[in-house]
């Protein structure tokens, strides 16, 4: 075996080393098709087949009835955060999100450059983006409501989701898709940037309900589209190929290997308990992240002083763990613990940060 | 060795199997970082290092000074379609386009769809596009002279390149770019999408002049504008990393194993020679492309009839050799012979056209 870290980082991330040895095991020969994966034409039946099956793991592993469509775009959450509006905010109606953290405020971003009518329902903009807002009103008249479903900078989640009647819930959940179960209905689209949870960078999977799809003015660019890819099978021109086959790889192992989604949730609670354990437990880490607002995926903490952090970061590097660096915007340290982050690796970073605290604390 | 087949796919396409082999070896610990390169953080010194060399290499290859800014961008050469008249096309000039085919249609389609003025210079729609037209008149007056360098469907190239005085050439070169060596001087622009000559599919690589990037309209979506890639290295968001990574060391092969874009050339020209003589001294194969237009990149041709065409592209498939089934737009037969296809393949293949035309002529 080869000298693989412990690789906590915030994305492109982990991922499950079975699936990297399955790739690198027939990346020469696909299938016995005498090509690479990287080589294959995307009009061949074998990459007909393994995007097929990407889109039919999807819709089992999410519950998706037949009037969602499983999409691949590329540009990642970004460009999703320029489309939907474009796409989806109708003429006349308000588009309302909620702002809980730097994503948010992209997404918000974009959809004011176009333009259109931005309400801001809720912010926790007031204490740094350190919890998850509550108790507001939502509005019935609005084209939809979008929120970020976990902060990946400032280690929140929403661990139950907003509510808004009839207007349709989307939402970006790049860094928390397919880490747990729930119930689609309420959502009219969700989008996933691939490079955390489901796979490397390339290509944002993009969930979207038939009658989102009916708001798509005729007049947009058609790589602008969400009509463009849910007509051809997101085949209206060549995709991110390699993308799209570990996705599909990932979310095998996912439904295969680990078992489905309420197995993942359970994996990604146990890994999660046993680093907020540690740090509730220690004078010398502590949380940033509201208790109640914390995330399954990006646990963030501070040490007593910036320098002590600098030293936790060079000293796991060089004990073979990497990605602890805080997001550079707000700095701190940060564990994220994606799908693909082993139990083994989270109690192997424990043990390193107790030993770090005996030493240095 | 395994069983690698003769691949003349369109694109996604024939990879140089050193670069695949490097690729394997190194997939679960990409240079000791202790993570497969698909799980580098697009942050780390790793991938800095890795689009960095992209860069330098693809500015050398191509002779570019100072002012050309190699950008990658996801969402293919359809993508930058769109892009080009948002970015490009200044109020009250119109946007010029030569039409040689199913890619410049489509290109001149999206700047139409953005209410631009576009103005069609010259066409070969008149003769099935299957020549590049001459003698044609270009205006001084326009934002941008736009044209497709390789014409994959028809099996046409430019061989010299339009000249349009002042105004900036913007070129789709995704079939032929780094086949051959030009003077980049008169463009303002040059794009291509990976998956054929230098790459897998998944990004954009696009080389764009410093007075080219002035024309960005402040009021575009961020994803959408050259200056927000121009800015920040190509990662305002996570690129395409495995995309990038592989086009680094494809340029690094065509540089160091092949020696330079003029060896390319000349093994280009001596693949397609090989094809296109076996074609002029047979009468069973007959090439759909004007003599003085044909390709370098994707040599088309015919057969006495569509029955005979399948079952060559079948015989094909079950002697090895891929791809030969031309676009379903327009039938026939193709062979593409980008970088990575070798001598030998070509040679293979004519010996096998010639067995066929025996047997089944």
């Amino acid at each position: 075996m080869t000298n693989r870290i412990h690789n906590f980082n915030a994305g492109p991330a982990a991922l499950p080393l079975p699936v990297l040895e399955e790739i690198r095991d027939e990346f020469l020969d696909y299938k016995d098709s005498g090509m690479s994966v990287i080589e294959l034409s995307h009009r061949s039946k074998w990459f007909d087949d393994i995007i097929n099956k990407a889109i039919e793991r999807a819709k089992r592993l999410l519950n998706l009835d037949d009037r969602y469509h499983v999409l691949f775009i590329q540009g990642g959450a970004s460009q999703q955060f320029c489309m939907i509006p474009m796409n989806l905010a109708v003429d006349g109606k308000s588009a309302d999100y909620l702002n809980t953290g730097t994503w948010s405020t992209k997404a918000i971003q974009e959809a004011r450059i176009q333009g259109k009518e931005v309400r801001i329902i809720a912010s926790s903009e007031d204490k740094d983006f350190s919890y998850i807002p509550k108790g507001f009103q939502t509005n019935s008249d609005a084209s939809y409501l979008h929120f970020t479903s976990n902060n990946t900078i400032k280690g929140t989640q929403w661990s139950e989701f907003p509510q808004a009647g009839d207007v349709p819930l989307v939402s970006d959940m790049s860094s928390d898709i397919l880490c747990r179960s729930f119930d689609i209905k309420p959502f009219g689209m969700i989008y996933a940037g691939a490079q955390k949870n489901i796979g490397p960078s390339g290509s944002a999977m993009v969930i979207i309900r038939d009658d989102m799809l009916e708001r798509t003015p005729e007049s947009l660019p058609s790589m602008l589209k969400y009509t463009t890819f849910a007509d051809k099978n997101s085949m209206y021109n060549t995709p991110s190929c390699f993308t799209i086959y570990t996705i599909s790889l990932i979310l095998k192992w996912i439904e295969e290997t680990i078992g489905g989604l309420d197995a993942m949730e359970r994996i990604n609670r146990e890994k999660a308990g046993i680093l907020y354990d540690f740090i509730d437990n220690s004078d010398f880490y502590a949380g940033t992240a509201a208790k109640d607002s914390r995330s399954l995926m990006n646990i963030t903490f501070r040490l007593p002083n910036e320098d002590l952090e600098k030293r936790l970061v060079k000293k796991a590097g060089e004990n073979g763990f990497g990605g602890l660096k805080g997001h550079r915007s707000v700095g701190g340290c940060r564990a994220s613990t994606y799908n693909a982050t082993t139990i083994e690796s989270v109690q192997a970073l424990v043990e390193f940060m107790a030993e770090f605290e005996k030493s240095e604390g």
